[in-house]
């Protein structure tokens, strides 16, 4: 059901900056995209068979923004790769976790995503994604 | 260079407790392992060619522990398997990174392993791991 690590989110002031950074580390940039419903523009770095995720917010009430002011810039959340996103959210609150997001919503690459909150995952932002 | 994810790692305050809640996610615990060197205890899970690396304190002046005490439990590490890792280290000096570790030093697996300071990398604190 889980099959490996999708990407891992790293929520960041300046996208350009952090993608400089990341290059002198020898990563490359594959895409860079606007996720409205989310407020935020991330940049996908490929790595294996998983992509390091910059996401720079595009307004002050976006989640990475909130996030950033209250811990700063990091990492912010790991995304498991799942064959049946329903199932996995199914499973997560049949075991009495807290899901953020009770059906799965459109996210980057046009993927069905979902979150799982931190709070039931010992402080893991967890994030689900099908396909 | 830059292979794959080698791990993300994951302060926790009980060990048995997250290994229970990650089994529910549908996550296999491979081998739980005392690094004495960085005074933690820490269980590896597998999921795809990467790891989930759970990481208990078992002293009160572990890196661990006082992560947890200043941000509480959550994500604490990207790992990133490097083919040489002398010269990753190198690289990321020459590009004016800070490094918390010059040298490579034995980490859990017995494997080569140096961190770079979150300071200069937008606040993810990265580890270089070799082969």
């Amino acid at each position: 059901m889980i099959k490996k690590i999708d990407h891992i989110g790293v929520a960041v002031k300046n996208l350009e900056e952090a993608i400089e950074l990341y290059k002198k580390l020898g990563f490359e940039v594959k895409g860079i995209e606007e996720v409205k419903d989310q407020k935020v523009r991330v940049a996908m770095l490929p790595v294996g068979e998983s992509k390091i995720e910059l996401i720079e917010a595009t307004s002050e009430d976006s989640a990475v923004a909130k996030f950033i002011e209250k811990r700063g810039e990091g990492i912010h959340h790991i995304a498991i790769n799942v064959e049946n996103i329903e199932k996995a959210l199914e499973n997560a609150k049949n075991n009495g976790l807290q899901l953020i997001d009770e059906k799965p919503r459109i996210g980057a690459g046009g993927k069905k995503i979902a979150f799982v909150h931190p709070k039931s995952t010992k402080g893991v932002l967890l994030e689900f994604v099908e396909g």
